[in-house]
């Protein structure tokens, strides 16, 4: 298929090369064009603008937040106003309600339009391993389905709703979360027993917590490396109050969605914006006044 | 070896009968005889007195709390008062302030004390297939690995402070109640947006959380199985106040724990003290007023 992809930083990027790898027709667009230039070395064309990147069968969207995507897609000389026959595909984590004014804008134009955020990290995106969430009417999907299966190894249709893809992939961020807390807790808690960290989660995570992510945010946690950081921390604090935006929304209280607020404000107000995510892990060791590492 | 086993419910039973196809000679003792019979049926002698399973080379005692623990081990027909060159096992979920006073009986009385908490359920453990924690001087240990292998299907071996073991047991139950409640909290959240659970529930546990705990507890919670109870409730409350009374001793502020320790005060105080632990993961459904099976 020929697509455009628009957003070229690490997932962006990511999902770019693992579309060039199966053999789709890429054009790539960024707001600061050097970005492309690695991703025309492989075989995409750089497209001048957002509404080169739209003259294909889809445009992907892989972009930081809502402010950009809205820019991106609402502007006068934004993906709205220039999309023809394609499909736009927004693979970006954004709000529940900002997928509910994009369904609404590309139903109003005629414009097919697929929620399709990613559960992966940079590494996986360019490998075509990323899990997808995808949601909307049922022949965008299908249409978008080569694409789909390029970038991720699973898709999972959620809906025909595309919002709906939203709020699973911010439960989704709210569990990854949710596990780097109960083992910043744990581990806090044995350390300051006498019990080596390291050897601690080599246990867990050999016999009953076996899962590639207890071993990723577990290790980080334990070597207290949060630099350079494969998700941010304050990306990592925008999806939870976007979880809990929607819960608020729905009415669904989430003591612990709130716990995990505030452990992203504590370190965002001592300036870890660009930490690692899962340096909220570390908190309950300071907050026990544990000598660490660093300490 | 020669072994006594002293508590007889599912989790004792359970030892004992892997203790026996490992071809360990095991007489079986609990409070009320006539949950020895199944047990002297598979081959095991029925002790008479807690004095009589003390006879052999160890006595592995699986009580259902420190109270149980406290009347087998300090009565005058008790434990301490009988046990000569056999060393004691406790298996038992205790208080790490129990174990610490067990570790001092024992070694004033200069007999040999192992603690060895461990994790799985009443299937797991007669299958020879638990995680056992160990922790108690070296040569303790030694003499009581092949029990502990035939306990287990892993053996971690955390400290020469018996009461490590304890508090590495009460850190993985907090692990698990976290999960329970995380998906808890999730599944109330995107069912109320109208996404099947058992759907996204199988999505997320072949993908990215493809690991036994959420899926057995995930399903209990999707489909509101808390009756029988593998483990009660009220079990799990106890293992929470135990890891915060922990965490009390050594200073580790536990945000999460105290959360969890609300949530089954919550769940006993309207009468669940019974149900299956993973029961208070639907108490985020029931707080956003959702109609499910039950409802």
């Amino acid at each position: 298929m020929k697509v455009g992809v628009i957003g070229l930083g690490r997932m962006g990027s990511g999902i770019a090369q693992s579309l060039l790898r199966a053999g789709h027709e890429v054009s790539v667009y960024n707001r600061t064009p050097e970005k492309a230039q690695a991703l025309v070395a492989l075989g995409a064309s750089a497209a001048g603008s957002i509404a080169d990147a739209c003259l294909g069968d889809a445009v992907i969207t892989v972009l930081a937040n809502d402010a950009a995507v809205e820019s991106v897609v609402f502007a006068e000389a934004g993906i709205l106003a220039n999309l023809a026959g394609a499909i736009h595909i927004s693979s970006s984590t954004i709000s529940v309600s900002l997928a509910e004014r994009l369904t609404a804008a590309h139903s109003h134009a005629r414009q097919r339009f697929v929620s399709a955020p990613v559960f992966g990290r940079p590494d996986t995106a360019a490998a075509g391993q990323l899990v997808v969430a995808a949601a909307g009417a049922a022949d965008a999907i299908q249409a978008a389905s080569p694409l789909l299966d390029a970038m991720g190894r699973t898709t999972f249709i959620a809906s025909d709703t595309p919002k709906v893809a939203n709020l699973i992939k911010l439960s989704g961020n709210f569990l990854f979360a949710s596990v780097i807390e109960s083992l910043g807790e744990a581990l806090a808690l044995v350390e300051k027993a006498g019990v080596d960290r390291q050897k601690y989660l080599d246990f867990l995570t050999s016999t009953l917590f076996d899962l590639p992510v207890y071993k990723l945010y577990g290790g980080l946690i334990v070597r207290e490396e949060f630099e350079p950081a494969a998700f941010e921390a304050q990306l990592g604090y925008k999806d939870i109050r976007l979880a809990l935006a929607a819960a608020d929304d729905l009415r669904v209280p989430m003591p612990l969605g709130g716990l995990l607020r505030d452990r992203f404000l504590t370190l965002l107000a001592h300036g870890g914006d660009h930490l690692d995510w899962s340096a909220i892990g570390a908190l309950p060791a300071r907050d026990a006044a544990e000598v660490t590492s660093s300490g």
